[in-house]
């Protein structure tokens, strides 16, 4: 039975309910931060082809190397989807990755990232700086706060879209994929409103995207559409994000097909700033769900 | 750091090369099978999450759970391409899963699954009955010899499809990404035809890749495509096939767009049949390359 040759020398993150795990070989650096913050343990590690690979309670927040898949699929398919996207939220990110993304659509007025944890956003300017390169954007606004908190005191209509960046729906982010935090977030759109969520993997997590389509249907959500895309580092390399649609005026259509529907593709194609993984085509191609998927979420949009 | 919970409890395979690894949890039965053929081991593991897991000189080939995404993108990208596929060569793929997708297809006249090891298909056909539920179609033909043999020796134009859906480029199937097997392929591939070689991980392996589309090139092949697919349990969680076009005819056109062009696109999207993983759409967002793949590739189509 094969093990890793030499444990200790290994980053391992084991997906207990899943029955697998993802490693990464460490330098001989290893470990190069570690901190308890009020919220959670934040844990940084040298790897020996992924980069700088960042932990948060255990488990695989992003890495150097891939984290680019997330980033840009979390933000370009709902910013080309919404309309005029111009004040947009999103809820955790604290490694500021999402932010950066969302800025370079220069429609944008105003992005506020609000995470609850400030040492996310601080370990991550030492050690992805890259991603940090708008922090000082004269649109971006960081601040440190509960992001269930900031979307019940938030002035009705306040975004056009909000991004739920949030880690798995454990611990601190346990209530980010729950009914009230959602009917919060809908309350808090303007009329075209969006949300999108990361929602975990598509081969793993069909039964917790099926409840999220249930949760955000309650809360007056529409066009719930789930896109996927790959990650390596994260469960089953295979991950996803969730959009659906606040606009009461879609209820009365046809909602299944909202999302390709509204999609701007040919603000898409023109997009006026470079990604390594996002297309237009390839946005195109995650508007239609897998057969696989399609049976198990059947109904609920 | 984290380590494994129970090491011995877990089937991992280890990427050395990648920095990385990927581990399934076994259940209480373990190992089901292993044996040493004339030319490899095959293992069989029962596993938690993932159904059977088949593994061949320690590398992973296929678990119950996860296989169709594989084995669907192997074969309906490439069928629902070439004009007319009737005839195929299977260069490897012993579990027998292409080969049942490939013989979905109502016109398909002749499959031929050429693997070297009959032990590969014997195993699967004990653990894996659900892909070899087609083998007894009148159109199947098993053959176990030297896929590298077959194609300097099949006759010229017998074919319209070569798959090669090997093992990685170690071992037996070194031989299946180099020049002069591809030069055999082009030479027993008829006018309009094509091949598609599984390429490995677009993230880890892109040299790969890079070298595939110049012995290609070099052997008659033009518009070379790769198309990439999610694959959990493969290094990366991300995999990839590569379609390239014999057509002469192509080469005076520009062949960077030929895959895209020649997708019977209604074809697909009226199969007969259903599928869990390919649709339509989702083939077409697969041809549209990520920019960080283009940029490497750019040139050699």
């Amino acid at each position: 039975m094969s093990q890793l040759p030499d444990n200790n020398n290994w980053f391992t993150e084991v997906h207990t309910a899943d029955g697998s795990a993802f490693s990464f070989k460490l330098t001989e650096k290893g470990k190069l931060h570690e901190e308890q913050t009020p919220f959670q343990k934040i844990e940084i590690y040298d790897t020996e082809t992924f980069g700088k690979l960042m932990v948060i309670d255990g488990y695989v927040m992003l890495t150097t190397r891939d984290n680019f898949l997330y980033h840009e699929m979390m933000s370009h398919p709902a910013l080309f989807t919404h309309p005029n996207p111009e004040r947009v939220l999103i809820i955790g990110g604290g490694d500021c990755g999402t932010l950066r993304e969302v800025l370079r659509h220069p429609g944008v007025k105003l992005a506020q990232q609000v995470d609850i944890d400030e040492g996310v956003t601080r370990a991550s300017e030492k050690y992805f700086p890259e991603l940090c390169e708008s922090n000082d954007d004269s649109r971006a606004e960081l601040h440190f706060v509960d992001g269930l908190k900031w979307v019940q005191e938030a002035a009705p209509g306040s975004y056009d879209l909000i991004i739920v960046d949030s880690t798995d729906p454990v611990g601190p982010a346990e209530g980010l994929f729950s009914e009230p935090f959602f009917r919060d977030c809908h309350n808090c759109l303007a009329e075209n409103g969006m949300v999108v969520q990361q929602s975990e993997s598509p081969l793993y997590h069909l039964p917790l995207i099926k409840d999220m389509y249930t949760a955000m249907g309650s809360a007056g959500f529409v066009g719930m559409q789930t896109l996927p895309f790959p990650q390596p580092v994260y469960p089953s390399g295979w991950w996803s994000c969730t959009m659906a649609f606040k606009d009461t005026a879609l209820k009365n259509v046809d909602s299944k097909d909202i999302a390709s529907r509204e999609f701007r593709e040919q603000d898409s194609e023109n997009r006026p700033f470079e990604t390594l993984y996002y297309t237009t085509a390839i946005h195109r191609g995650t508007l239609d769900t897998p057969p696989f998927m399609k049976k198990v979420l059947a109904g609920l949009k």
